[in-house]
């Protein structure tokens, strides 16, 4: 029998990540309050963010870059270098926030350990991913770390490839319905959605998922109860 | 025997690149003029991207915010947006440059391919990585692309790992003395040097290597008069 591959989501999965995102958009609304109202801003940078996405892909970098592109757009570039410093040092303080763990996730990884290949499978910044895991204690559990530009069904694909690993023996735990479950489920692997309590716009589906290989847990403890 | 792994830096070893980034440095220069001497402005471009690189990595996008804030430093944050729009689209081009393929590339990885294991390792933004591997349409001769976050001794350690390879079965070939081969021959793996006529500053070393495991070549095709 094969051993069995489980890939954890990294941000919002193994640690909290999206309400540093809330608190640099809420930094960067502050600072255009006079331009527009805050969910015209939030919308704003959103679109510059998925109107990036083919050229930018994922993670803070783009993200800062993005918030620049708003700034100029509300401002119609009559903005200042002051206040565009400003905004790249949100960039990179978001790329040293400290890394927290959710709950259960080591106990989690310990037991796993040994059974599994244990990976990573993330979207981001590949530098920053990476500090993120060293920061975490977690590298010593996982085989590698995949840090993907997208989290598409051939995403997915060759990654299994590369791990030789065949989709039926494939379980990815993630909090995104759209990156984390549909893609897996689509080739034939395993999909297990672990919600967080914030979702980026981007990532949200407004349909509900019906499928034998899908499970939803609300604390990864009971994933013990699946596998 | 173990199948031998040959790995293969992709900016300036596969494809062109440094002539389009000195094109965009020409570029940022022209909009400076006014401000500092050509020489200058490199030098500020180069101390902001060497100074990000822990928190950023390499790549087009970490270029572009150090490029953004060379052009606050150099104007003392009395810039505008419009031109900051420009440097923002100068980092965009750079994302969608053709990719020209070095000469005898095609030919050297058709007569490797089935007899080494074939890889891409090469430093740079993810998503822009993977667009040029496909675009290259060279993708199908590998068995997959390392997007590395640096090319320590560390990361290749890491990498082979991964790659479940032996340093003395790996060859690594790439133009830069400092990443592709000082680090693969402290290991304990095989560094082919093959060098493109311009090199960025930040890869240069100011002496020679002398080491059993080291060659240089000055076309693909010497390869297999090693090999």
């Amino acid at each position: 029998m094969n051993q069995k591959t489980i890939a954890f989501d990294a941000d919002d999965t193994l640690w909290h990540n999206e309400p540093y995102f809330d608190e640099a958009q809420a930094k960067f609304c502050e600072l255009f309050q006079d331009f527009a109202s805050k969910q015209e801003i939030l919308q704003t940078i959103l679109n510059h963010q998925v109107r990036n996405l083919p050229l930018y892909g994922f993670g803070i970098k783009a993200f800062t870059l993005s918030m620049i592109e708003s700034a100029l757009e509300l401002t119609n570039h009559q903005i200042n270098g002051t206040v565009i410093e400003k905004i790249v040092a949100i960039g990179k303080d978001l790329l040293q926030k400290p890394v927290e763990l959710l709950p259960n996730v080591t106990e989690t990884l310990e037991e796993l350990k040994g059974k599994y290949k244990l990976v990573v499978a993330t979207k981001g910044d590949l530098k920053d991913q990476h500090r993120k895991l060293h920061d975490s204690g977690l590298g010593p559990y996982f085989h590698h770390i995949e840090v993907m530009s997208d989290k598409t069904d051939l995403d997915y694909t060759k990654m299994l490839n590369r791990l030789e690993c065949e989709p039926k023996d494939f379980i990815m735990i993630g909090n995104s319905l759209k990156s984390d479950v549909l893609p897996v489920l689509n080739i034939g692997g395993i999909g297990i959605h672990i919600p967080y309590h914030t979702t980026w716009e981007y990532e949200k589906i407004d349909f509900e998922i019906q499928h034998e290989n899908f499970k939803s847990i609300s604390n990864l403890t009971e994933l013990f109860e699946i596998l």
